[in-house]
């Protein structure tokens, strides 16, 4: 026995989302038939058509916006001289929430990855480069996750910078508050090891 | 800073669903965003219209169907003696994968959960009396879910039944397969005992 057609395309739907498998996908799809009325639907669906029309990539950072410049591009109280690059979008909302920071950004859109083919051109690195031209930035801030890929990333930005007159940095890595040391992996150990301070 | 609107939408709509907090609605919204093609979020889209338009219950089992009857229903050489009673259609499916059983089904549309308050007449109860006036039915195969709702209802279906010429049936519950005894909940092992025979 299969499940109707329709019903069928909906757990395909969500088996298509990071992390969900078939028995998630299917306890997503009956949650909308059993729970979902007429108007969450529509919603739903009206959701999914906006992000696609709507969201784009901002034309200076690449951080994504229904404007055609981010909020923090369009923002000329923000300090020009710092910028903090990030791999995604979503990492700019991380620390946009944090409000600890009043720089800018840059959104690679990626990480240089060798093993899946992603090269320094498939990412917005040509895009930092040119941003980077113009002499009121100062400071760029490589904010790449703690995997192979991030490691990769910064490595490579910093070799392209280090002869200009620009500050590099790299935002700290170790153990998170609440890390137990027992529970932390190789890579975030080696990085507390080696960001250790004297005490 | 806010998700332009309608990202914060699409967050909102996936959060909607069982077990989907905050980070993994972000998750899939940004996984829409970056990942999906303009024909990934029509078919999605597609998909969701569907099965509000398409999928209706059986009218003689319950069972989620584009058919008027489910294709259990329409199937003559399924056994019409036996009806197997499940809570959710989702557990026809389970129960059609093991391709074991090959009688007919009633899909009660829930439990009884005086907590929640569903009563007996906020699920499919009448429906399945109605069908088994029927006397080509002799047997009803109780196969709701071990919990206390799963529980009140099979007790309260077998007082309703208990009088008939209808053999009542429950089917076995008890440690799972590679199930491990000291991981065993307080009613999977008082199931496991219950049910326990002579070796």
């Amino acid at each position: 026995m299969k499940y109707p057609e329709a019903i069928h395309q909906l757990i395909e739907s969500f088996m298509r989302f990071p992390g969900v498998g078939k028995k998630t996908a299917e306890r997503y799809a009956f949650y909308v038939i059993n729970h979902f009325q007429e108007e969450d639907i529509l919603g739903f669906m009206e959701a999914l058509h906006r992000v696609k029309e709507e969201i784009k990539p901002c034309t200076v950072c690449g951080h994504l916006t229904d404007q055609e410049r981010c909020d923090v591009c369009r923002d000329d109280s923000r300090d020009q001289r710092k910028i903090l690059v990030v791999e995604e979008s979503k990492d700019v909302m991380v620390v946009e929430r944090t409000k600890m920071y009043d720089g800018l950004y840059h959104v690679l859109n990626g990480a240089i990855s060798p093993s899946d083919g992603i090269g320094p051109e498939d990412i917005r690195i040509k895009e930092l480069l040119n941003r980077l031209k113009d002499e009121k930035h100062q400071e760029v801030i490589l904010a790449m996750n703690l995997s192979d890929e991030g490691e990769t990333t910064a490595m490579y930005l910093h070799r392209l910078l280090k002869d200009t007159d620009l500050l590099v940095t790299r935002i700290a890595y170790g153990l998170p508050a609440g890390g137990n040391l027992s529970y932390a992996d190789d890579m975030t150990l080696l990085k507390a090891l080696e960001g250790r301070k004297k005490y």
